[in-house]
C-alpha cells in the first residue's frame, strides 16, 4: 500500500474564514481503499508557497492531490505554481479549450477573456475532465509521484475525484481494503469504556478499536484492513459483536446515526409512545425527538414548564410540593412526568427540572443539578445528576440523558447504570 | 507581524471521519491579529509522524499551534512525540498532577490508572491549564519557536487558548490592529442586503464591509485595519452606525449574539412576555428562548402539540376547525397563538405549524410551507413561508423566523417585512 498527500489552497482556508471539508472528503475516499492521506497541507493564495507544498507533497508521498485554485481570478495561482514546480512553462491545452467552448456555446454565452487562463496548462500534464463547471483538472508526474489538481469547490472536486480519479485508485489498489466503522455510546465516561472494552483495544488488533469522545457520546472507531472486501466486512461484523455484547444498552447506533435517532427508531418498533415535560432542557428533548422524521407516531407533543406556574397549571403538580420540596426534586420530577404521561395518554414520559446556569445554584443544588423523572404503567421515579459545564453544556448533556433514559425504559434496563446518574436524594436537601 | 504552523493530530482527522473545525477556529483567532496561519498539517496518530510535524512546524513559523491527541488512551501520543522532538525525556509535571487530584476529588471520584499519563510532560515545558478537562496543555521551545500543545475536543481547546494563548498573542503583537466587527441580520437574503448596502461595500474603503450567509444569517463583517485600538474601534462604529441606519429592525445583534439572545434582551427591556405553540418546530423555539440565561423573566413555557389532540386538548383549538381548515392553515395557526397566550398568561404567544418534510406534503401545501401565529392584546395574525431545504434546514429557518416575528413585534414593526413571509393565504387553499 502506499501514502498520498494533500494540498489545501486558498486564502479563506488559511484565515480560518472557510472550514476545509474537501480534505476530509478526499480522505474517506483515499481511506475506503487503504490509502492514508499522511500530509496534509494547507497553504494561502501564494504562488511560491503553493510551489513549494506541490515540492513537499511529492517528496513525501507517490500521489498527491490538490485542491483549490484553478478559478479564473487574480488570486488563482495554482496553475503557475504547478508548472513552476515542475520547471516547465504553460500551454494552451487542445482539450481545456475545448471544454471551456463547448461549455459556453451550450449555454448560449460568449466565453469572458479571464476564462481563457482556464485552458492553459503546465507543459506536459493532461486534462481532468470536468463534467460540472469550467475549470478543468490536470494530472502530471512531479519527482515520480503522481500528482492530480483539482477545483476547491465541493460539487465540482467530487465530480472530477469520481470520474478521473477514482477509477486510477481503485485500480492501483485492488486487492486492499481498509473499511472503518464507528459504534456510539452514551452514559459512560471514555475511561469507563476504555477499561470495559480492555484488550480489545490492544494497539496490534486486526480490526483496531480505538475511542474517540464528543459531546458526551463515546465512538468506539473500528478500522479493519485486509485484502478481501467481504473478509474486512466479516472482521467488523465480529468486532462490532464483541463490543456490543460488553456495552450492551449504551451502545446506541452506528456510524452517523444520532441518539434521537435510535430512540425514535426503538420506540416505534416497540410501539411505545413518550411525552416531554421540560423545566431546565425548555424543549430541547422535544426538539431532538421532533428532528427524527416519523416521531409523530411516537410522540404526540409535550410542555415546557419553565415557570413553577405552568407545571402547576399544566401537568397538574401540587403548588404545596413545589414549595415544600423546591422545583428541583426528586417529587417534582416524577410529579411532571406523571402529569405528562396522564395529559398524553402515553405510554412513557420524561421529565427535567434542573439548575442550567448560570446562576441560581445553592449550596444544595448547585448549578448543574438536574432531576430526570421517569413516568409508566407502574407509577414513576427519578435520578438526579451533577453536570459540569455551563449553561448550554448543561442543557446538552440533559438532553442527551433524557434520552438515553427513554431508550433504557423502552429496552427494559435500568436507567440507573448511566454513569451521571444517582438515585439517592443528596443529603441535606 | 509573523506566522504561525498549525499540527492538527488524529487517526480520524487522516482518516476523514471528522472534519477538523480546530484549525480554523485557531486561524480565525490568529488572523484577528495579522497573524498567517501559513502552514496546516495533519498527521495520524503515529509518534514518528508526530515528531516530525512538530519539526517541520518549528522549521517553518516562530509560533506552532498543535491540537489533539493528549487523552488518556493508548492512541493518545503527542507528548510522547513532543519529547521526541524536543530529545528530552517525560516526567511528572506536579502542576498537572495537582490539576488531575483536584479535578477527580472535586467530583468524588478515583482517578483512574489510565489517566496518571496525562500529568506526564516533556522535561523542560510548561502546563496550559485547562479548566474544563482532565488533560492540560503544554508550552515548550522548539529550535526557537514557540510550540503550544492543546487537546482536540474543541471545548478544551477553546478554554486553554483564551485562557493562556490569546494573552500572549495579544501582547506578541502590540501596535498591529485588524479589527472585525460583524453585524448579524435575519429575515431578508443576501442579494436584498447587497442592495441595501450599496457604496458601503467598496472594496477600497477602510473599512471593508463585506457579507456572508450562514443558517439565512447574512452577517455583515467589517474590517478596519490600523495602527491604533481606539482608531480602529472609532471607524468600526461609525460604520456599524451607517449600517444600522439601512438595515433597521433586521440587524438583530453583533459578533456572536444570536437571535435567541437579541430577542430575550428586547423582551427584557419592553418587560413583555411570550409563550410558544410549537407544531412542526417540535420545541425547537422554546429551547432557543431557554438557551439564554436569564428568559425566565420573560418565558414562563410553553406547548409542543405535535398531534393534533394536542393542539384540541391543550390549546382549546377547535377539532372542527383543523377538519375544516387543515393544521397547516392560517386559522389553526392563530388559533393555537391565541390559545397558548390565554392558557400562559402572557403579552404574545408565537406558534408555528407545518409539513417538514421529508413526507407529508400536497400539491397545495408542499413539505415546506410552514403558518406562523402571533397573538397579542389586539387579537392574532398569521403569515406563512414556503421553505426549501431538508426536514432540518425547514425546521431550522422557521425557528429563526418564529423568533424574528416575535422581535418585530415588540419593535412594534410590521413582520410581513420579513422576505420569506406572505399574509395572504394562497390561492386554492
Amino acid at each position: 500500500m502506499f501514502d498520498a498527500a494533500i494540498v489545501a489552497i486558498g486564502d479563506e482556508l488559511v484565515l480560518g474564514q472557510t472550514v476545509d471539508t474537501n480534505t476530509a472528503w478526499v480522505c474517506q475516499r483515499l481511506a475506503s481503499r487503504g490509502i492514508m492521506a499522511k500530509l496534509h497541507l494547507t497553504v494561502p493564495d501564494d504562488r511560491a508557497m503553493i510551489r513549494d507544498a506541490f515540492a513537499q507533497g511529492a517528496r513525501t508521498a507517490p500521489w498527491v492531490i490538490v485542491t483549490g485554485g484553478l478559478g479564473p481570478t487574480e488570486d488563482d495561482l495554482t496553475r503557475f505554481a504547478f508548472a513552476d514546480a515542475l520547471g516547465v512553462e504553460l500551454a494552451e491545452d487542445p482539450q481545456a479549450m475545448a471544454h471551456l467552448q463547448t461549455w459556453y456555446a451550450g449555454r448560449g454565452k460568449t466565453m469572458p477573456q479571464t476564462n481563457l487562463v482556464q485552458a492553459m496548462l503546465p507543459a506536459g500534464t493532461t486534462v481532468l475532465p470536468n463534467p460540472v463547471g469550467t475549470a478543468v483538472g490536470m494530472q502530471g508526474s512531479l519527482g515520480g509521484s503522481r500528482v492530480f489538481v483539482m477545483p476547491g469547490v465541493p460539487r465540482e472536486l467530487h465530480a472530477i475525484f469520481e470520474e478521473s480519479v477514482q477509477p486510477l485508485i481503485d485500480a492501483a489498489t485492488a486487492g486492499h481494503f481498509l473499511l472503518t466503522r464507528k459504534i456510539n455510546t452514551f452514559g459512560l465516561g471514555e475511561s469507563t469504556v476504555a477499561g470495559v472494552l480492555g484488550d480489545l483495544m490492544r494497539r496490534d488488533a486486526n480490526p483496531t478499536i480505538g475511542t474517540t469522545v464528543s459531546g458526551g457520546v463515546v465512538s468506539i472507531r473500528l478500522r479493519a484492513e485486509t485484502e478481501d472486501r467481504a473478509q474486512a466486512e466479516a472482521m467488523l461484523d465480529d468486532a462490532e459483536a464483541a463490543v456490543r455484547e460488553r456495552m450492551g444498552a449504551f451502545v446506541f447506533g452506528v456510524d452517523s446515526e444520532l441518539l434521537q435517532e435510535a430512540a425514535v427508531r426503538l420506540l416505534g418498533d416497540k410501539s411505545i409512545t413518550v411525552a416531554t415535560a421540560e423545566s431546565c432542557t425548555g424543549g430541547k428533548v422535544a426538539a431532538a425527538l421532533t428532528d427524527v422524521a416519523g416521531s409523530s407516531a411516537v410522540y404526540p407533543g409535550g410542555w415546557v414548564t419553565y415557570a413553577n406556574e405552568q407545571k402547576a397549571a399544566n401537568l397538574g403538580v401540587d403548588a404545596a410540593l413545589i414549595e415544600a420540596e423546591g422545583a428541583v426534586s426528586h417529587a417534582v420530577a416524577c410529579a411532571m412526568a406523571e402529569g405528562a404521561r396522564r395529559e398524553a395518554g402515553v405510554d412513557l414520559a420524561i421529565s427535567t427540572t434542573g439548575i442550567a446556569g448560570p446562576s441560581g445554584g445553592t449550596d444544595t443544588k448547585p448549578v448543574g443539578t438536574v432531576w430526570f423523572g421517569l413516568a409508566d404503567v407502574g407509577g414513576s421515579r427519578a435520578w438526579h445528576a451533577h453536570l459540569r459545564g455551563n449553561r448550554t453544556m448543561v442543557r446538552d448533556r440533559a438532553r442527551m440523558i433524557a434520552l438515553q433514559i427513554v431508550r433504557f425504559a423502552a429496552l427494559g434496563d435500568d436507567p440507573a447504570g448511566i454513569e451521571w446518574l444517582s438515585e439517592a436524594v443528596p443529603e441535606g436537601v
